[in-house]
């Protein structure tokens, strides 16, 4: 038997609040440039050292050892779903990422203006790097231009520079598709291509971005140095069981950024708009207490200053959300987990595949008897080092909802 | 190729001892009503401890993150059988509990006599509770009246109050069915149905049931409040390699209750008879020791008391068995693991799903240089946390049991 229906089986309902409260790109590495110390062990967190008395704590693996997530992979284990089994192509992400609605079986694409010359090769694979304005004015004469193509609703939308995204919506298409980029200059744009020759729905995708292209390409001619575009991790957006089928949670969003808005959707929970600082976040989850059982709360900061190598604003962000962490425990959930959804070492300004550090806490959690929360503690606790799939169970099981397994 | 296959493959004969001592539920949580110490944490245990010097230790997920086992998965798992892969029905196990023998192939079914009205619906699906004596009564009727079904024998056994258990012993039948219980009162008991529909073994089962009910009904007929019973967790007996055929071991259990004694003659452990006590099943060890390959010594009342929460008794529990643990060491084995099959943590009451710790020693356990055996001493062990169902392939290992893989 398959362990996720091993989990539904037993799996009751009960009055318990989850929160899951989520510092992007938490986790850190020890080094010698900063007397070897994480950021979270550096920073002064008298709210989060008090919650370890009665708290567990751990590692959890993003995916599987040595590999770095995106954001989306990161969160999808922290929501309980399998990252492998559950992926979600870059054009989805990208498209989340600018605050876009998908729909299940919606194509996306990350595209980029570039420039061609007259025999259609690639001279510049990001125009340059026109401005964000331009990008926009010339979304806007494309989205003018080509509204739909055939019965398939055709959306496009500005990001930063040269970057954009299209949609695709109708019926009968499905990703992922090989991309219309050459990965270098001095090519052709190649035609895009099933990844899977027998499927007849990448068939029929693969031709609706080759007729994209011819319609779309005669409206920037001439318009240098943006006459042309690539496309790449062209992808539906998966059907993902939501939190409520999966797990019979009525599950709220309460997150800043257009991302996680979006990833949160995905699982189908209810963003909760308005908040803009973490302080209004948790007091907003006071306020929507009764109205959800699962509360998903996105804190960008750490991963931020982390991705810019910036050791005290990634501390400082640590503690801020640990000055505002008393609003939330007004009403303290039946379980709360704090973690990550990967590492962003400051050392390494990017995210890595080390195993973020976890809290766990609830009437029946057990203590570690750990001071502080941090790495290092995360390695003596009980939860060990495990992947970050298995959390959501843990927290489910801290709220008894599983039953018994056999007698 | 399958991991089981690959230890079979590398397995070897040794004249190695090996000893799995399994305190029922051993493990707890720390908890501020008891200093944030556990049960196993605040007794005394000089000879535990002394142990500690040459062993390693860890903590054992019985099934997987977040599930709480019963008794049966949790000592499959110790036995080093996949809990998921190897399930035992819920009759077998209330069979096994009432120390009935059960053969491979044999259907059992939990049963319990309720109250039904003219029309067959049920009135109370416990028939008042009534007495241990009446049900006996009852099932000594019943037993007398259907010995056979066709050619299929019939067991019928009292167990506590209102309970009794039901074996079919015949040729071609299988489970699991559906149960013959409402669930609720107000309802008339439905057939049972395969949970197979393609299955000819289940679909004999299920007619099998029926035709027990018809003979069966007549004989309560007027008896009020018992005029009617209720079956579930009918299941055959399914077949599970013996330890002796997987392992190559010749397997005891030195078990005081019915249930683990049932359990351990599922992989085909000899079950010795005779020790009352934790002290004389050691001292049978001693007696037995030349006889058998492995010893699987089970004590209950860490768990008894663990679901009383009951703090002091298990404390007492544990410092009970740590005094007689001389005895057993007087033939110390090649091999000692001390485990529980599970936590029952005295704040929940309950069996938990907090993977319970474990200590292993052996000439090349290596040591963790660790004081004590505990909880929090686990946390820091060697063995990481584990899958329970390792534990035994470790032992093997320990009893250099295991060929080197690949050159």
């Amino acid at each position: 038997m398959n362990l996720d229906a091993l989990y539904s089986q037993l799996q009751v309902k009960t009055p318990a609040k989850l929160v899951l409260l989520v510092l992007d790109g938490l986790g850190d590495i020890a080094t010698k440039e900063q007397n070897y110390l994480t950021p979270l062990e550096a920073a002064s967190t008298p709210h989060l050292d008090k919650l370890t008395a009665d708290a567990v704590q751990g590692r959890l693996i993003p995916v599987a050892p040595g590999i770095t997530p995106g954001s989306g992979p990161g969160h999808l284990a922290l929501f309980g779903y399998d990252p492998i089994e559950f992926q979600v192509g870059r054009g989805v992400i990208e498209a989340l990422g600018l605050g876009l609605e998908l729909k299940a079986g919606d194509v996306a694409a990350r595209a980029n203006f570039c420039t061609l010359n007259e025999k259609g090769i690639v001279l510049d694979r990001r125009a340059g790097r026109i401005k964000t304005e331009v990008c926009e004015e010339l979304c806007a004469l494309l989205s003018k231009k080509i509204k739909k193509i055939g019965d398939t609703e055709v959306i496009i939308r500005p990001g930063k520079e040269h970057r954009f995204v299209v949609i695709f919506r109708g019926k009968g298409l499905e990703g992922p598709l090989t991309d219309a980029d050459p990965n270098r200059e001095g090519l052709a744009i190649p035609a895009v291509k099933p990844t899977d020759p027998k499927s007849a729905k990448q068939k029929k995708a693969a031709k609706l971005i080759a007729d994209f292209y011819k319609a779309a390409l005669p409206v920037l001619k001439g318009r240098q140095p943006a006459n042309g575009f690539l496309m790449r991790g062209i992808a539906h957006q998966p059907e993902i069981p939501t939190f409520e089928k999966r797990y019979g949670l009525r599950a709220a969003a309460l997150a800043v950024y257009p991302m996680y808005k979006g990833l949160s959707q995905l699982v189908g929970m209810i963003k909760i708009e308005g908040p803009e600082t973490i302080a209004e976040q948790f007091e907003r989850y006071l306020v929507e207490h009764d109205n959800f059982d699962f509360f998903f709360i996105h804190y960008k900061y750490t991963d931020k200053h982390g991705e810019d190598g910036n050791f005290e604003g990634k501390k400082k962000a640590i503690e801020d959300l640990d000055a505002a962490l008393p609003i939330l425990l007004e009403k303290r959930p039946t379980v709360l987990a704090i973690t990550g959804d990967h590492s962003t070492p400051c050392a390494m300004k990017s995210h890595s595949w080390h195993p973020q550090p976890v809290l766990l806490t609830s009437e029946c959690s057990g203590s570690d008897k750990l001071d502080r929360f941090t790495e290092t503690g995360a390695n003596l606790g009980s939860l060990g080092i495990m992947e970050a799939k298995y959390l959501l169970r843990l927290m489910q099981a801290n709220a008894k909802m599983f039953d018994k397994y056999g007698a």
